[in-house]
């Protein structure tokens, strides 16, 4: 246990977390997810739902500004315009965790997949319900400890 | 680099604070200390001074508030009584991070390294002044979020 800090940070979790630099990306997934045939590194919280998981990640990780698609989720295989409950309450953790509007990017199965294979580090949740994975690509924080924009950083 | 977090909190240094657990200790040691010899678990911080280490390590780190000697520096060798300068400043830094008033164990030489040993994590700063050393008792935090003393967890 840390101050300040949520205890599903666990030891291996903070450390991808911190290690990843700018455009580096961090997956969340499902307990159906192929993540430890898919994963750079697996780092596993078998005891928390993905909403949760990313929740815990967002508390510490800044989103990357620089890209209009910081946030992928999969889409529905024959329902391409179906939101599954877990991306449901992924948007509600971003809303209430970040101070500006990020959108989710629905993208289909395969395309996750592969950009998955080449993500950081893969966290796997025991999270039950079909669709609960998402991309998380890190943002950069500048010398006053503000997550920077494309805008800022050239000031 | 991670949102509120103190950027000497390296991936190596958080991996071991969130690993600790109540009792354990982490040693912060200057330039001289032998620590790749005594080190169960060797972080590099070269570029900081032990001060630093230290105020960045107790930004996280719940002190042990179950002993009275959760923070235990070297005596000065043939001159028991005096304080160094790098001491002083970790006396410095704990006035600043903690809510409350803890005092800073002299302890004898080899009874330090003896100690350091038995320490889960050693972090070897670029601290060039003598004396720059300091043992960290790890402490509880409740589901709370609070820093737990042995009357409230008893309660």
């Amino acid at each position: 246990m840390l101050k300040g800090l949520d205890p599903l940070l666990s030891p291996d979790l903070l450390h991808a977390l911190a290690a990843m630099g700018h455009g580096d990306e961090i997956v969340v997934v499902d307990a159906n997810f192929p993540a430890a045939s898919t994963a750079q590194r697996l780092i596993r919280l078998d005891g928390a739902s993905a909403p949760e998981a990313l929740a815990a990640i967002l508390s510490v990780l800044p989103l990357d500004s620089f890209v209009d698609d910081p946030l992928k989720t999969m889409q529905v295989v024959g329902d391409a315009k179906k939101t599954p409950e877990a991306v449901r309450d992924f948007a509600a953790v971003v809303r209430r965790t970040q101070g500006r509007k990020v959108a989710l990017t629905p993208i289909e199965r395969h395309a996750f997949y592969e950009r998955a294979r080449d993500a950081y580090a893969i966290v796997a949740t025991g999270e039950r319900r079909f669709y609960g994975n998402i991309i998380v690509t890190k943002g950069v924080i500048d010398a006053k400890g503000r997550i920077a924009t494309p805008a800022e950083a050239a000031s």
